[in-house]
């Protein structure tokens, strides 16, 4: 099925796994995968969280953003993605002075 | 982690899946997840195929393509997302005059 994001309403989350500011997702879920477009202004971010049963798999689209993935601070460039497999905890910070959007899948996955 | 897709090798897929021409892959995997960055030139396709175990998203980063899902033709646009949950099927097709780009992800998803 296509998912046309220019149709789908937008979700705004405040203070998402206690980052800062808002995120503004278009999102589609099913049992399986959560498939998102998500904007995050200049300052904004998905809180630190750790990825218990599932895991997350982000294209960056527009911008760049800092993220801390267990130890390490690292920097997603615009075309670049990021992964966090299941076991593993990372945050999304919008360090920048332009806003960014990016793709992500959340699968819930074989054990 | 990040992916970097500019410094992954390129694998050229002949009759991917059954389809025409090449398709171009930059992929990274693991048990869980297969994450590709792709390239279709024109007249290039992914061949019809059904997802037993598995699902896709697509995300389009560059053009757009004809799908076939199931039973219906779709045209996958660029900033459109396409899914094909467990159990259905699709193909890819550019069948325009530019080439394109995508990003896909397919899961082992729990059952």
């Amino acid at each position: 099925m296509i998912l046309d994001f220019s149709k789908m309403e937008v979700t705004v989350l405040k203070n998402f796994k206690g980052g800062a500011k808002e995120m503004f997702v278009k999102m589609f879920a099913d049992d399986k995968n959560k498939i998102m477009l998500s904007v995050l202004k200049p300052g904004a971010s998905i809180g630190y969280h750790k990825h218990e049963n599932n895991c997350e798999i982000i294209f960056m689209i527009k911008g760049n953003a800092m993220v801390n993935y267990d130890n390490e601070t690292l920097r997603l460039n615009n075309g670049q993605a990021f992964y966090c497999p299941m076991g593993h905890s990372h945050d999304l910070v919008n360090d920048t002075e332009d806003e960014i959007m990016f793709f992500a899948v959340v699968p819930e996955l074989a054990q």
